[in-house]
């Protein structure tokens, strides 16, 4: 069944990828200005500054800091390549306990040419690699199935199956997974995996966003909610119906949305947001 | 297991529209003088042609029809719409019949917005509608599952596994399963599927491809096998394994080998077919 449809915005959380022309501190000021409520970072937007003061000016501006977006990327061609992954994602951790945020989301990663179950395999070391870390920094990792057609060069993961099965391998209440509707829309097992997911309390957060017909690029066409064929509506239903209370994050990477005038973006977020998620 | 290396061409089947630029006609001749034993002959290539006589030109020149391509695009958002396109269908299998081909490709169809458990709902009721002429016919029926990326426009059919339950729900020796390893080849299931799909001896076809990084246009980029991440071998070992017998279809989309010579094109895809299948 569909959710209720969204009446206000206290659960609306913004990607600051999905604004990419504004700065941390503009995004900090112009979302709190628009009535949004959470914040996911991503990494590049704490080049050169003092992560914990991004963190203090976020929550005095009355945002909620949601996720730092992202670690991963485990696979590697050789062990030194590994080894640096996981020092990455060790500083990611860094990252998110300096920033405050609870959760990183993990893109897995995958190589070309490097058989599916050998990254399969290297992703699991890795993130066993930083549990230990992540538990003494009390931040989460939420494993991201990433859309088949990123299987090459991002991410072995590409079902909510996958990540549930590897949620289970880790056993850990620091591992869970995040539900993308653009990577996850298509797939048939998809409500009875965000059960599966959500009866072991690993819902770790939601991504919303659209698939747009046609989509012209592979990485950066995705549409605002309404403009394409993912029922958003009725993925936020499942995930909800399945013990998720979390935010709703407007991920959105598109050549198309970044050269609009970044407010009136933001207001259109604001309209997606209570018409169609 | 991967499968033994390929020595010769007896089995290896080219589509026709891996050599676009060339008519049937041409295809013929140049099919067979380069020691390809099999086509497959999409549709467009008949326009305007008698069929039964391409398909004795075909036999003539020592080149078994393997398939039509294609059948399907069973969703449409009203009774017209789909009624159209089982008439579309059952025109396929008059085309089938006339060209001697043993069987028909189905890309099942989805349409943008249409609900996804609609769309797979119509194309049910849609393969029902024709099973019985295709069996008067004597044409197979190959569910061809299609990567997730088209889900939105050209088939709400996206793994094997759904593959394999339609093929269940329709119960008939006549309908199976079309394995091509651009769409499935990421699959943490595949192996899995095929041992399924062989088991009730639904393996109709083998399609072979490879899958480039970067993939620069989602329908018209397919590389030639080892120009990318797919481990062709392997995914042939598995369907090999589990009964499969029949040709090696060469099924190319791209803009790029698409300008090239096609008579060197097809000498590339002899040494890329017995290197890397």
């Amino acid at each position: 069944m569909p959710a209720e449809p969204l009446t206000d915005l206290s659960k609306l959380c913004v990607h600051t990828i999905t604004t990419k022309p504004w700065s941390i501190e503009e995004a900090t000021d112009r979302y709190a200005a628009a009535g949004v409520k959470g914040v996911t970072v991503w990494r590049q937007w704490l080049d050169g500054r003092d992560i914990a003061r991004v963190g203090e000016r976020l929550r005095a501006a009355g945002l909620a800091v949601v996720s730092l977006c992202r670690g991963g990327f485990f696979p590697a061609v050789d062990a030194a390549g590994r080894r640096a992954a996981v020092d990455d994602n060790l500083k990611a951790i860094d990252e998110a306990e300096a920033l405050g945020a609870p959760l990183i989301v993990l893109v897995c990663g995958a190589v070309p040419g490097l058989p599916l179950a050998e990254a399969r395999g290297q992703i699991a070391d890795g993130i066993a690699a930083v549990l230990d870390r992540a538990e003494q920094a009390k931040v989460r990792l939420a494993i991201e199935p990433l859309h088949p057609m990123y299987a090459d060069s991002r991410s072995a993961v590409n079902t909510l199956a996958q990540a549930n099965d590897l949620c289970d391998a880790m056993d850990s209440p620091w591992v869970g997974a995040a539900v993308d509707v653009y990577h996850v829309w298509w797939d048939s097992e998809l409500e009875a995996q965000i059960e599966r997911c959500g009866r072991a309390g690993r819902i770790f957060a939601f991504h919303v966003c659209d698939w747009r017909t046609p989509t012209v690029d592979m990485l950066n066409d995705r549409g605002l909610m309404g403009e394409g064929s993912i029922d958003v509506r009725r993925i936020r239903g499942w995930v909800e119906q399945h013990g998720f209370d979390g935010f709703n994050e407007v991920e959105i990477f598109s050549n198309r949305l970044w050269t609009m005038d970044q407010g009136e973006f933001l207001e259109s977020i604001k309209r997606a947001y209570l018409e169609y998620t």
